[in-house]
């Protein structure tokens, strides 16, 4: 066996991820449209040998957009371009199951695939925000069941799309006039509960045959959804235990599907504040901190948790026994991560606020380069992690501070690659190129 | 009044306009899915200040891809990545108000838009491939004037989204921590016949306000739809009689709505053949025409005029009295003008093939650089076009004749800009950036 390799993203953001990192005056919130910005963002991402860069998504706008950079650049559009001027790192765009039609994203997919030579990959969500919903005509959000029920469908037919042209129907031969072999072509004839599409897709069959499978649910639903069908997950967990028990769990649901467990790579988020002394550090982090807007955490801390609490209570103890458990809410993984904070930690509602000012519940590690790559170490090394999903706090600065003194770090001590061995982003996962299930 | 200005878009198709073009020695299909082919040309039209490049579009694959490179580029993708290496020319995307969600379809724009720091064009259209259904959970395409309905709601609801932040929305002040002023972010609330969005978008407003809006369709309600909405419509006309009667129709249905006439231009398409003699361009176009395959021909005869015929007809004349003119298919403007093409020159089934082979009913214009500069002079003066959309036979070596050869006599004639003045696409047709219809 080959040894083990750490496997990194950049998770882009505009204006980083703490949420007052645009306010920071590292940030210049002018460029937070540019897409020269983010072109460049992903240039030193690639210098840095990264796996790929990761866009959220989500078809509606925040509630909260008044006091931090909320809204949203589209994933497709936005990594096309960025794939103009990449050759290399892998480009990661979350689309909804919920709020998509599958042969639009299967074309979109594919055309990022075809245009990047075989980078795209498919952050697959059933999409966080309810009020989404009411921009595609429905007056809720389709209970957390149903929407993982959609996303199985969803899944097999944009697959069967992608696989609906055979490696080598297109021929394209001038002499014979054959342009593409239609027998190798196939019409998908999809019927299920909620979907009915009937394919062909119109597009060649992509570099990747497939984008790479990407899944960021951790709830039951989710992580049984992530064990039959991602190649990589994104997950968030504060400590080192929680982090083993997501990572042995879901290894051994893939394993329990006749999956080999290594091709499904575990990559919790962390978020680092990094300097040269801890001292310098915990500058830092108290500089960002006291620029969040207490406003805009109470308005999160409703949405994440049912809790409203006003400017009085922020020096007070979290009022536990006021967040409500069950219910739809309960269900997501996010939810139990913030009352593990609590209860682990019994922050005040400011300590709170701040400890999820940094990256909405993903682990901020704060410390010297040193400390952050031990943190990564250990992490990969005692079955927490495949890798990691890097959310810095502040961009562009937050990501060149891991770049220039962490990544070295990884390098000396063997645990990332040096150079790029492969072109397309399986090839860095180390995933295998699918063949299309219509194939003799 | 300044000086009326040519404008000239390129068409992109894969392999070019010619049906044969992917089999002339002069195309190279293995580059027909290489992005830097395509982003090569829009390099090329750019430097030809060109207004713009256009794609094509549908959300299914053509019957005929046995024969012909009927495939599909993925406008935004595709677009996104030639706007990434160009800085001014205009980038049009086809996209459909059947077959979208508009809150979707709306972020693609607006991002498009963004990147390009203002140059995405819309070309509306309803969907010409009625397959497309099969691909969307529907039995059928909707009949004509239904799917014109929910066209115009759709697009009050994507203006209205694309107006939901007010110019001035996204505030990003460091000091108070606003970020974006959102008594200038509006819901839209839309509760129509065929949609159901409330928004905002999550995008702060586009360089443009909007994109470019650009009409292809020529039916009756196509007209009226163009008359209301469009900025430019593309259109396909084989006569200076017809190209004039639907030019001056335009513009008169324009100005009874109230709307300045100039700034509904129109761009017909055409297909120039270009030699330096008369007999070169006769040897080219007998080139290309021996490329083409009966098989195909024929086929897309049964799709657009509803004939079937075989290759023992294909010396015999056209047997016009077959062709059923009433129904849905009798609503299409290129139907008429291929029916004006069989009565007028009463070609047989090959030569009617070959005719229609050129550029799909288009008109094609076969001759010296002088001769094609004289045909565009004409229909330009004559009042049957504001500028062309220019559709190569091959590409890339049909454009490059274009550009080198006849866009030098029209800038010579004073007739073509040979620099661009602004930096959007509505700068370059002319037209002034709309308000957000919200603002005070
Ligand atoms: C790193 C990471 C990124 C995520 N990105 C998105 C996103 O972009 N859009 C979204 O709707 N949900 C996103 N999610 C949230 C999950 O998709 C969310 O948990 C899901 O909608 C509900 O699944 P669950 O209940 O199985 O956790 C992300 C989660 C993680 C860990
Ligand atoms: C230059 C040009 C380009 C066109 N491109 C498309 C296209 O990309 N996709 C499409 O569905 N229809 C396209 N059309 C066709 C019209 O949109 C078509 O006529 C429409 O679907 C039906 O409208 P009508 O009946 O009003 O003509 C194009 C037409 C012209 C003239």
């Amino acid at each position: 066996m080959s040894r083990r390799e750490l496997h990194l993203n950049l998770f882009v953001y505009p204006g980083g991820h703490h949420e007052a990192a645009w306010r920071h005056h590292g940030s210049d919130p002018a460029r937070i449209l540019d897409v020269e910005f983010y072109q460049d963002l992903a240039r030193r991402a690639e210098a840095a040998t990264f796996d790929g860069i990761f866009f959220a998504d989500g078809p509606a706008l925040a509630d909260n957009v008044r006091y931090a950079s909320r809204f949203r650049l589209e994933p497709f559009t936005w990594l096309s371009a960025i794939a103009a001027v990449t050759r290399r790192i892998g480009l990661i765009a979350t689309a909804s199951t919920t709020y998509s039609e599958p042969y639009n994203l299967a074309r979109l997919f594919a055309s990022l695939d075809h245009l990047s030579r075989g980078r795209a990959g498919w952050n697959i969500v059933t999409t966080g925000a309810p009020q989404a919903a009411l921009n595609f005509g429905l007056d809720a959000h389709p209970v957390h069941a149903e929407r993982y029920d959609r996303a199985r469908e969803f899944l097999d037919v944009v697959t069967k799309l992608w696989d609906s042209w055979e490696d080598d129907a297109l021929v394209a031969d001038q002499e014979t006039g054959l342009f593409a072999d239609t027998d190798r072509i196939h019409a998908i004839d999809h019927e299920g509960p909620h979907l009915k599409v009937r394919g062909p897709l119109n597009t060649p069959r992509t570099p990747q045959g497939r984008p790479v499978y990407v899944q960021a649910g951790s709830s039951e639903d989710g992580r049984a959804f992530a064990a039959r069908y991602a190649e990589a997950v994104f997950t968030a967990h504060q400590t080192l235990g929680n982090g083993q028990d997501f990572y042995a769990d879901l290894k051994k649901r893939a394993a329990g599907l006749g999956r080999d467990p290594e091709k499904v790579l575990v990559l919790p988020g962390i978020s680092p504040f990094i300097g040269s002394t801890e001292a310098e550090v915990r500058a830092l982090h108290d500089e960002y901190n006291e620029l969040t807007q207490p406003e805009y955490s109470l308005q999160l801390l409703h949405r994440m948790l049912g809790l409203r609490l006003t400017a009085e209570q922020l020096d007070g103890p979290v009022p536990r026994e006021l967040i409500e458990t069950g219910g739809e809410r309960g269900n997501g993984s996010r939810f139990q991560v913030i009352l593990d904070i609590i209860d682990r930690e019994q922050p005040t509602v400011r300590g709170l606020l701040h400890r999820l000012a940094g990256a909405r519940g993903h682990r901020v590690i704060a410390g010297t380069p040193e400390q952050v790559a031990d943190q990564i170490q250990e992490w990969f090394e005692q079955g927490a992690a495949d890798g990691f999903n890097v959310m810095p706090p502040g961009l562009p600065g937050g990501f060149d501070l891991f770049a220039d003194q962490v990544v070295p770090i990884l390098r000396a001590r063997g645990l990332f690659r040096t150079a790029y061995t492969g072109t397309t982003l399986r090839d860095h996962y180390g995933l295998a190129r699918p063949d299309s299930q219509y194939a003799a």
